[in-house]
């Protein structure tokens, strides 16, 4: 046996491969790895015998489970808008701090001054607060910047983050997050930009694995999103969508004319735009952070969803304006008790269906052969405990590709 | 200088002291503590020469606030309920799972069974995991034995706690709690053996700080809870209630009659209540995690408590049954969100008014001349970030009685 050989034994394998049944749960498990992929796993007692020889890891009656995947981030940015938050629960309105220049156009602000380093530095530490709670591969958008040099900065803050890093990152151009002050009143202006400029220069330098944008009343309309659209095919890059989140303006439907991977929020998708996503093979992704912050009440058709068969991502949505919560293992527990999932639901959420979101399914999400060694080692009695209990940490080890972090 | 002398330069401080103003701030401000306790605090510049002469720590420009508290917990217990959890969200009714012996009566079920160390073991993880987040106090109740061995056992953990961990443990007696098994349909003889039997053996051996009711429909009655506190009493042990929470029952009204340190939930609590504790000078302290995990509606009467110059406090409630969350700066958060708090408000709730519902006011919850250094050095631009941004753990450091925590 080599040494790029990874072998546990005593462990209970949440495999998360619906094969399996619930939780894809194999008791009294066994595991191989070899250069980073997963070779073998099944019962411990099957484990053949040159495994077992090369000395495996004791998993201590712990439960394995695929490395977590939050696929909805805005991990890079300047600034925090805590005196914002603090003011409106003083009283003052909305609209007064958007006059004082509050809002979005702050942390744009803020992103646009700050260095290259400086958002380094902020965007490491949320991603070492990501890994210290098992997380494996992170998605992190652009879309504070609003201008070609600050979008093109952010992107490679992000992948930066995955070179210094042990975590996968997937990068997603969201240049159609808001419109910047310099187009105001000329969202069509603002998006020839993005089309004309920006999304070549992203594709050129390849910074980015996905475009997105903010279909909304308050961001942009169907047909300027199409033209993103447009745009990001003609250029060879996968499509995602915020969508229905306050509203519906249809862009579940717009989204899945395109195969997009995901739509995310759709708190406001009704069942053309289910109907519409599950024959795209759309996943859902629910962003429960972002609800409970913003005090919505409208839910995500979650009933619709599992009828459609649509597959349903949690992810933290985490950025400074409407979900500051830097915690995927808390969005398991939210999923639960503010939207009705299931437990299972909501652990399938952050590995297998996350990963559909992110079209990297075939890698990660889930511990099946071929698939890579990214896995987590939690001290759980059962994976339900994930949804439940929240504060202690259960994450004992971590492994990205077989390779042990401490 | 001796030894025991303490001065940290380079800092802000946010005493929590009312008289600086918001927060209690003192910016660019110095502190001095000798032999446990602060003896100088300020402005940096006017920080006597002799005690910069001692060779001060460096604050680098952070914050340091008061050591957290938590004051309402439920930290000791055996087993867990996440498979009820995950049942209710698979449908099946509350009746069916307390039929099946789940509920409560499970969590008191494992804790009579669970050893003197394995609940020891449980609940110094769950205090580790508050101390990391700059908790330097926590409250602890019984209530899981429902029998005198396993009420004095959980409490004898509790204080075990505070000798393994570098943190103030408060005990409270919390025999009635619920109605134990044996003495279905007798509710007045379970509370003759709470005041004739268990009580007197907790405070000869001196178990705990203070004694607590769940004064509810499903719970105790008003008239068994003064039987309970007039025990209490005549053993000089002061009282707290579980109140108000799914319905008025006047409970609150009680606790002022017995001068009680706090009454915790009251979402149901009305004028004539809040008029009432604010005579006897009772805290209000408020639950926001209980209030999420249980989905209620009914909030507490935050304008009320405001109007009539109630102290509020903010805990975690972490418990296995309604609050499975043991993340007090994520109560912060909750505190704001969920029941329109300010950030300020919030703070306040975990250190100054925390220490008010512990009888601990005269010792710890701020900065101040006299009181124990009880500190926590925070990576935060301002204190309204604590309220905010939830996940990465801006704590940096520690110290417990001017003692250094790593
Ligand atoms: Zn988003
Ligand atoms: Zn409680």
């Amino acid at each position: 046996m080599s040494d790029s050989v990874f072998c546990i034994v005593n462990v209970h394998l949440a495999t998360m491969n619906p094969k399996h049944g619930a939780y894809g749960a194999i008791k009294n498990g066994a595991l191989v790895a070899n250069k980073g992929k997963i070779v073998w796993l099944g019962k411990e007692r099957d484990l053949p015998a040159d495994y077992r020889n090369i000395g495996p890891i004791d998993g201590q009656g712990q439960w394995l489970l695929p490395g977590l995947i939050d696929c909805h981030t805005h991990l890079v940015f300047g600034g925090n808008r805590a005196d914002e938050f603090e003011q409106r629960l003083q009283g003052v309105s909305y609209a007064d701090i958007a006059k004082a220049g509050g809002g979005i156009r702050r942390t744009v602000q803020a992103t646009r001054e700050a260095s290259e380093n400086e958002l380094l530095s902020l965007a490491l530490e949320r991603a070492q607060t990501l890994i210290d709670q098992g997380v494996t591969t992170v998605e992190i958008k652009s879309g504070y910047g609003l201008d070609t040099d600050t979008e093109l900065k952010m992107l490679k803050v992000a992948r930066k983050v995955g070179e210094k890093l042990p975590i996968r990152v997937k990068t997603t151009f969201l240049g159609a997050h808001a419109l910047p002050p310099e187009f105001d009143g000329n969202p069509d202006g603002y998006i020839e930009l993005v089309c004309n400029e920006m999304l070549p220069e992203v594709a050129k330098h390849n910074l980015a694995d996905a475009v997105d944008v903010f279909c909304e009343s308050i961001g942009f309309s169907r047909e300027q999103t199409q033209r993103v659209f447009e745009k990001a095919k003609a250029l060879g890059l996968p499509v995602k969508l915020h969508a229905e989140q306050l509203s519906n303006l249809g862009g579940s439907t717009l989204a899945a004319e395109y195969q997009g991977l995901s739509v995310d929020h759709i708190e406001y998708l009704d069942e053309a735009g289910v109907k519409a996503i599950s024959q795209s093979g759309t996943v859902a992704t629910l962003l429960p952070g972002a609800f409970y912050f913003l005090k919505e009440t409208q839910k995500p058709p979650v009933d619709l969803l599992r009828q459609y068969d649509v597959p349903m991502a949690i992810a933290t949505d985490f950025n400074p304006g409407s979900s500051p919560l830097c915690q995927l293992q808390l969005m398991l527990n939210m999923a639960c008790t503010l939207f009705a999932l299931t437990p299972e639901e909501a652990l399938k959420g952050v590995t297998l269906n996350a990963a559909k979101a992110l079209g990297l399914d075939d890698q990660v999400g889930s511990l099946e052969l071929g698939k890579a060694a990214d896995m987590v080692l939690m001290a759980i009695d059962h994976p339900n405990q994930l949804a439940y209990n929240f504060g202690v940490n259960p994450v004992k080890s971590r492994w990205l590709r077989s390779k042990h972090l401490v």
